[in-house]
């Protein structure tokens, strides 16, 4: 009893997992923007973000998976000017790198965009290790963003 | 051995279902489309539909749903003159009631999506009984489809 009892919740689990996963499949997006930035040693920087937007009246998935991944924050997502949806959003270089990364790894996704999520991994686990912080290492790291195959709303590189 | 292949296969079949119920939360449509058609009985057509875009690049999520409910047809959106994205399809009624309606029952949507998938579900299941047929079931079913409280992209009644 006591194991179907834990093999339930596992299942439950795994299914709120899969869930996720086939969510952010679809409205999620993984992108690495790079930004004129003085004050860092190259001159640029590299700002890997995951996020989710939805209407408010959904916000309630955004807080499910701000839930289950233990990160992020869900705002306003101001980016147009009549535009009313919130989005999750994950900037934190741990957070990416301990929870986002781990989860999207465990539980993958089926489209195309899961080359776009392999590419960020990629390049959010070599800025924790700091490879961004030389010259050499920071150009390797931005060939790889833009190499991030999006070409559609999940691709967001600004190169200014 | 076969037992934890068996559960490892079930498993796999739920996190796959999970995973459609997720994606389709996010990017699937219930709607149903009010009609002028005077070869019907009451001069108006109800018409349920389920369907989900995506960008011809993301196709393969399309046939991993289509697949997987046995039902639909793939085609090109049409929605707009430079649109070129696809749409995965079911109209056909038994397909709505015998695979679709029952297939987001037992996975249900966690967003307020699920409140307009309810409301199409009972629509379905009454056209099946053949309740529209008559002038009060068929406004009794137009009610209930002009109070799906989509008010977003997931809405699409048309009253002509």
């Amino acid at each position: 009893m006591h194991s179907d009892n834990l093999s339930g919740a596992v299942n439950q689990q795994e299914r709120l997992d899969a869930y996720i996963a086939g969510f952010v499949d679809g409205e999620g997006s993984f992108s690495v923007s790079i930004q004129r930035n003085p004050s860092c040693r190259v001159g640029w920087q590299l700002r890997p973000e995951f996020h989710v937007s939805q209407n408010p009246e959904r916000k309630v998935v955004l807080e499910i998976i701000q839930a289950r991944l233990g990160c992020g924050i869900i705002r306003e997502n101001h980016s147009g000017t009549r535009d009313t949806s919130l989005v999750l959003v994950v900037r934190r270089r741990t957070d990416l790198a301990l929870r986002v990364v781990p989860f999207f790894e465990a539980h993958p996704l089926m489209s195309p965009k899961h080359q776009d999520f392999l590419a960020f991994a990629d390049i959010v686990r070599r800025m924790d290790e700091g490879v961004h912080l030389t010259t050499e290492g920071f150009f390797e790291l931005r060939r790889l963003a833009l190499s991030m195959n999006g070409g559609g709303r999940y691709r967001r590189i600004h190169v200014m």
